[in-house]
């Protein structure tokens, strides 16, 4: 008796620290830990054992000390569902040192009950109307200014030929610039411009909201002609942004934002992999966009992790679609040629201070950075 | 002009890394990346700069390069909601090393936003009538048993006396026990047991599934006579928790997992304190429990850690009541004479395997389990 369990199987990748023992007991670990949670002793049923049991596919050594193991799953113990998922690649593991997700390859079967990004890069760049380029992005802020003054704002850049113009993340609900009027002023002023400039700007308000209200929010974004929305699924959870992605009367894309989820990219030994959680996590759950502190600026991520973000978004995942990576953070224009090298023409780049502090002439400083771009 | 800023601040306490000029760049850093998210000079509206500027309060020596700083900010900023705390707290921050958030302060304007746990310690004790003594917890598993042998051992357990029986946080939708089956069954063999003994055991399945979901399976474990009900926090979201807690409709208490949570708490230097994550911010956002991976377990927590929790389901936070600290993980019963002399009777025993393990007799485990913990 198989008990429903058909046999097919998805795999995780691991990276563990100590030497072969340490890591094959490590991997064992994962193989119970992340399913049945008995000893082994205590399960007595065959295909429990056979199909639920995580299994070890394979076990290499990849440096000193550090291990890779695959570690493959019944497709059936996740039930299609995102949230579990994630119990079983990192769940109760995260509490124990020395394990980090890699990555994983779903099979199409498990696949197709994700939609993944509704726009992807393709569907994102076909909005804009932007064929081959690099997409332009800045962020209204500071945190404090009044609604018609984040307005004024979002009506210069988009002006100045930014193609998307996003609330900080931190603004909420502040009493400076609430939600509704701030999102309502901000998309007009973004179209006002649009009629002037005849260009395809959008204003992408951060919807991140807490629980039951983040829907709210989407559907008033969409109805106050936002073009996009910001989120943030370290706070408000990857699964709330797949909800998003896959509802049918909310249709705008989605950028995710990686606040609060450093903890998990802190230590190489631990946590998720920046290809993982930034790239292969966030495509699954909808983002169409993945914005990450790029190299250099300041945050700490390296240039391989930056690369491997990239790696993430345009991993061929079946029919999950390819996103925009998104670096951001602390960027100066100086640093844009070094970045559009890097990166290609297939990132959008969020450049928030740097565009106000190149000189006092935001029209100026604007112009600047599309030629920068645009040039090479 | 305050441009309606009353002055009112919360503050937030930091571990930082580094020499004292480190340190003291760190914190300012902090002030801003939390707020503005713009250099300094960037910002000329002096409301801003006084209000929505983080504050340093007290920056002091802790250890050989270790600071600890103490940061307020405008009560304001965060507009009642958890998600925004969270993102003011540790948002960006949280992708810069060497930045480890202690603990928060609220004052009782804001924590009056908060409803906290809906029962905590106090009224869970009342539900369950069980005044003084240490709970009796256990959980239903391996994922692959049947929704029938789930409750067949749910009957068992509770017959043999465990307070609250758990689905283990693995158990989602798999076809082998799907979310409806399986709690009406485990519900009823609980009431069941219930009635042959005179006990007031209760079921508590585990509702964490994609958002929009998660509601829905809170009322119906709520229909079918659970007691309580578990939640993944790290994978749901606190904020989902703290609608929970909130609702009108739903009124069970909450069990929160701490799964896909290990990231924050692996480094000393980085992430989110054990008071902070486990105790204070589960509080705040509605748990009436809190379960964390025991000292000396199949995990890696250190006593020292597991004293930090206590404390944090403790601390004096105004409206906020305290909770249930709840040790598990590979807990076998040898231990628990250990357990009880360092949780005192405030706690809730969380044992799972170690309870099968201990003799194939599982009435004469339970027995013995109670009698270890009733005698001291």
């Amino acid at each position: 008796m198989s008990f429903g369990f058909m046999g097919e199987r998805f795999v995780a990748t691991y990276r563990l620290t100590g030497n072969e023992r340490d890591a094959r007991a490590k991997a064992e670990d994962i193989c119970l830990e992340q399913t049945v949670e008995l000893p082994d002793a205590l399960v007595t049923q065959n295909y429990i054992r056979e199909h639920v049991f995580g299994r070890i596919e394979s076990l290499e050594p990849s440096a000193e000390n550090i291990f890779t193991a695959r570690i493959s799953f019944a497709v059936e113990i996740v039930a299609g569902e995102l949230t579990q998922l994630l119990n079983v690649l990192f769940g109760n593991i995260s509490l124990k040192p020395g394990i980090r997700l890699e990555k994983f390859e779903l099979p199409p079967s498990m696949l197709e009950k994700f939609r993944g990004p509704r726009y992807g890069r393709a569907g994102l760049r076909e909005r804009l109307k932007i064929p081959e380029r690099p997409l332009f992005c800045t962020a209204l802020k500071p945190m404090g200014l009044l609604a018609r003054e984040l307005a004024e704002l979002a009506y210069q850049f988009a002006l100045d030929g930014i193609d998307i113009i996003k609330d900080d993340h931190g603004l909420a609900e502040q009493h400076t610039a609430e939600f509704n009027e701030r999102v309502e002023r901000c998309a007009q002023a973004v179209a006002r411009a649009n009629q002037e400039t005849g260009g395809s700007s959008i204003y992408a308000p951060n919807i991140t909201a807490p629980s039951g209200y983040e829907y709210g929010s989407a559907l008033e974004a969409k109805r106050h002609g936002a073009g996009a929305v910001l989120l943030c699924p370290g706070i408000a959870g990857l699964s709330v942004m797949q909800m998003l992605a896959n509802d049918t009367d909310f249709d705008l894309p989605i950028l995710a934002h990686p606040a609060f989820q450093g903890s998990f990219v802190t230590s190489p030994d631990n946590g998720i992999s920046h290809f993982c959680l930034f790239g292969q996590l966030n495509r699954l759950a909808g983002a169409d966009a993945a914005i990450f502190p790029n190299f250099g600026g300041r945050f700490s991520f390296s240039q391989d992790e930056c690369h491997a973000i990239v790696n993430g978004c345009n991993v061929e995942m079946g029919n999950i679609a390819p996103i925009f990576p998104t670096p951001a953070g602390g960027m100066n224009l100086e640093r844009v040629p070094e970045m559009r090298a890097m990166y290609g023409r297939d990132v959008i780049f969020l450049i928030g201070a740097g565009l106000r502090s190149h000189s006092s002439d935001l029209v100026a400083n604007c112009r600047y950075f599309r030629e920068l771009v645009e040039k090479m």
